[in-house]
């Protein structure tokens, strides 16, 4: 038997629902290339789901893909995207954002999380700089929500960097890998809809939140012009495209997307106590991804009861890990991990 | 009820047994980004199919994709890709050969195949130009197995192409995304095994023999030295790489990948008596593709009872139609176009 | 001694004008980056030469390098340019427009034109095509004139390119390395201001029309947004640009520019008189580049006496030759090939 | 009159000796593209002062241009540069490493310089990450000499990180825009044979140097295969290459590049004693850009006697200013410099 997982949301398979959905339309032909029938009714979903009957919405198979594509769209080639250093597109892309030729300019992280006053300091400084014109242009923002650290935006931290976005003629583009369980998370005040109305383009991730693969892009005024083709020319076009539209019809379905979420953030909830009760320090996260100090000895014990990821040194015998959960994870999961914790 | 459908061969689901792979292996929990349980069994049994056991396997989401990431590692960025006019790089894959910064230098098509003398005489005359280093220098050579025309390569082909190849220090790439359908077609003298001895990389094509998605790329003689960055740098690492590696793993089980060419180069193959029957004329084509002369008003009537495709125009009256098989097509779906064609 | 040379327009020096102004100029200081006062100066002239009072100049270092930049900021990332086979920019440019990211599409060359009707029915066939989102789409259009071969377009032939490219939304571009010769021909028709009222985008060659090097690119309606930062991300902004602008200020003072072209057509139209005379066969060329048949023995006799190029082999027994005049060729020079010619 | 300026030092004409290299070779016909007898000398001279018989040597128009075009032949795609915060690649290059597919890696500057300790520390970090391979991976270092503040670094500095480079397989490149100004100054303890002794490539800068345009880059154990045509694509291949090549022919002849760098030099040590006699306070530069802390009332009036460049902010009423001298700087320069001082 497999020892319990909490080492990502990605390394189970799909949610059953999605999983029935794949089965059930299986013996149906259709159209490829995001004409099929699930792909049109998952749009109109999402649509339905950001109240944007307007949006563009495009599926793509992973985030990488879905990133590189979406900021070479939306640049000219000689500008740059704003994100902070620790943006997924800095630093675990393998430097995809500049194999389509555009430099990212990295502003301070402060938690995962840019602020609206670093991101306008940096254009006001930029454009008053008199050598700007010699340097990468600012042409769009990059912000994770929730950010790499499970932390979220609230609404008037996303809203002030929109609006500095627009004073100066940048364009926001919002990473969702983790979107549902941002969106789901107790504290967080920012809805579909709201983001649809308060950025120029964003994705709903579905591998991390219950597809096998599959993320949404939603362009909630309308893609650039000939997107279609620009996703071909990144070799980003699905010729199946039912895998990706059958799980993103089943994800926006009675809203298990949100379901999903929800069963995640709850699970996460129980993991923090657990830890607390044992006696563990967490970071503060309110989604899915859990940060715990634990003693190096420990890691290697815990380990073996448990799957998990070390995240990165604290000090030389405290290592910070990273306890992840999803629609995968189960009672029996958390039980195990306080069995463990206990035993340790 | 569905019409009977020949319009492509990813038009419809997951080979049944593909699709009870990924329901009985949806409950574990697995490393991702190739590291998983079943993209490691997958690549075992593929280097047992290739007879290769040194060979790098890895896994795409895509055709157009998997092209244009191996193209890239293959050459230098000064360096062109050779292919016939037809190929699938130089016409529809939205010019992501060119996007990543490559030329393609294109020679005349015979039925989609290139000629191993046009190739000799195109580098001959290329490196007795006195200009030659003013222009893309040849790096490799693409060939498609079968070909966008439904046409195969016999043995002797490949083996002169690819000894031009080492003549001139070219490498030679093969497009295979319906592999299967070429390989097991019946005046075909060229196994898996036979083709890894004689090209420096090709690729399995699962999309459109049986998989929701999934390409498997082969280097017989190992990949170029950092591939796994290159692959996550072109958009193209899979986090959920058991989408893919369940596939595959489905696919060369029990030869399950081969019984499905079998299965519709059989119906291909009665397809043809049924057209011929009704007194048609069809191109040469031994796999899974055939190609029909249709008069222009029957297209019409027919579209109404069968889906196929319109290839291109032969005259003013007539049309060349593509009618494709796969591991869907039924004795039933024949059966309702020949029914149709008599009517007719 | 120096043998004479026809080999090419820019194996000679500058126009003793061109270098005079670089003397004359050379003690004072100056802004740089095209900020300097002769690049300002050049540019009104070149717009007062252009009866286009808001274009926008830019200055390059080379052909190759202006059409790359010029090319890449007038397409968007999935775009193509057109441009017939034996075009600069598909040969001998060593694939730098694909280096950026675009397909160059090859239409028939007729001696070294593009015919609008090629163009026209490329296009329609194009967008008639039920695939053509899955091909690199057309953006623009590029020409030379004259062209690669000697070669001369008229007024009308340009118009019905132009016409054809706005018709389907493409910018009209063109090669003008040696804008001048053909302006000047005898048979030209077309003025430096039909031709800024006639094109999106031109560049006045510099490098074979008596500069020691420089481009003048020049954007009849505006340049496109943020040129300047994208001609420095394409490597191609001039420190010290007072080296290109002295000189387009020569080029373009007492039509410099002009006399440079008329000495050579006329050397030319002499060259040819003495070829005749001798009995050989010469391509139809109304510019400074001529092409004579000349039998392979006696290739290399003349070699001795005076240099040019070959060109490409006729037959067996023969080879196209090029023979090519400047500002620098002489009455000697053209009495020393007489003299070779009747020696042979 | 001009007004004695200290902008920088590419805003003045070219050296005595090289315009006059230039126009005595005028009336002279050559090859072109890097094959004309100049070029040929001057490759020749620049092996003989590196003392390094084998080095392939290739001249550029600008900096910019070299630095992307060597840098893109030094990686693979997906491999990355690593260079200081305030690296020219990496601020005023409009993003042209990017542009041509790479990252920039950015350290801590000091001064200028980069540490070989902090590139060790990266270096094994970034091994030591589970996740490399998920990241940019570092393929060369790229470091100014002198640096953009005009700093410069000792033998054991670049020694030290020549070292790290070789212990993890990177390659090191050494920009020498200004590199004379920087092996000229009195603390430096570097010659050229030792630099290319301790590099894998370089270039010696000569539009900064006294030429009106041209940097040779210097490939130490030789250039990169098929660079010339690489050059070619990156639209940096001069076709009147003499251009280049007499410049450099002359700056390498009876060492005039060391004798401009030394005047430069005595008139910077004059230009600091200056300063510093009036009482201001100057950063500590042993090269020909030296930095100035001046009130900002003051920078105003000073500019209506001499020309100089703003560099940064120091605090609300203090800016730093830069002063740069170049063969062009006199005597009478300085002495109008100290009385304009004196009067404020």
């Amino acid at each position: 038997m497999n020892k319990p997982s909490f080492e990502s949301d990605y390394n189970n398979g799909a949610h059953p629902e999605v999983l029935r959905h794949l089965m059930d339309t299986n013996g149906e032909s259709s159209q490829s290339y995001g004409y099929d029938e699930w792909s049109e009714s998952a749009r109109v979903k999402i649509r339905q789901a950001c109240e944007c009957p307007d949006a563009d919405v495009f599926f793509f198979a992973g985030g990488t893909q879905a990133n590189a594509t979406v900021i070479d769209a939306l640049l000219r080639p000689y500008q740059a995207v704003i994100a902070v250093e620790t943006a997924h597109i800095n630093v675990h892309e393998s430097g995809a954002v500049e194999a389509s030729g555009h430099k990212v300019i990295a502003l301070a992280s402060h938690e995962g999380r840019m602020w609206a006053s670093d991101l306008d300091n940096y254009l006001l400084r930029f454009f008053a700089d008199p050598t700007w014109e010699h340097m990468a242009v600012p042409g769009m923002v990059y912000v994770t929500m929730p950010t790499e650290q499970g932390t979220i935006y609230k609404k008037e931290e996303i809203d002030a960097i929109y609006t500095v976005c627009h004073e100066h003629g940048l364009a926001l583009y919002i990473d969702g890998a983790r979107l549902g369980y941002g969106l789901m998370a107790e504290e967080c005040d920012i809805s579909l809809p709201w983001l649809a109305n308060h950025s120029d383009a964003f994705y709903i991730g579905g591998t991390k939140m219950g597809a096998l693969c599959g993320e949404a892009v939603v362009f909630p005024k309308g893609a650039p012009k000939g997107f279609f083709t620009h996703v071909k020319a990144h070799g980003a076009l699905l010729a199946k495209s039912r895998v990706a539209g059958v799980q993103f019809d089943a994800l926006f379905t009675n809203e298990l997307y949100f379901r999903i979420a929800n069963h995640a953030l709850l699970m996460a909830k129980r993991l923090r106590v657990i830890f607390e009760e044992a006696g563990f320090v967490l970071k503060d996260s309110p989604t899915n991804q859990q940060f715990v100090v634990l003693g190096n000895d420990m890691v290697e014990r815990l380990m073996q009861q448990v799957l998990f990821e070390t995240w990165e040194p604290i000090d030389e015998c405290h290592t910070l890990c990273r306890f992840v959960t999803s629609w995968a994870t189960t009672e029996a999961d958390l039980e195990a991990l306080r069995v463990a914790l206990t035993r340790l």
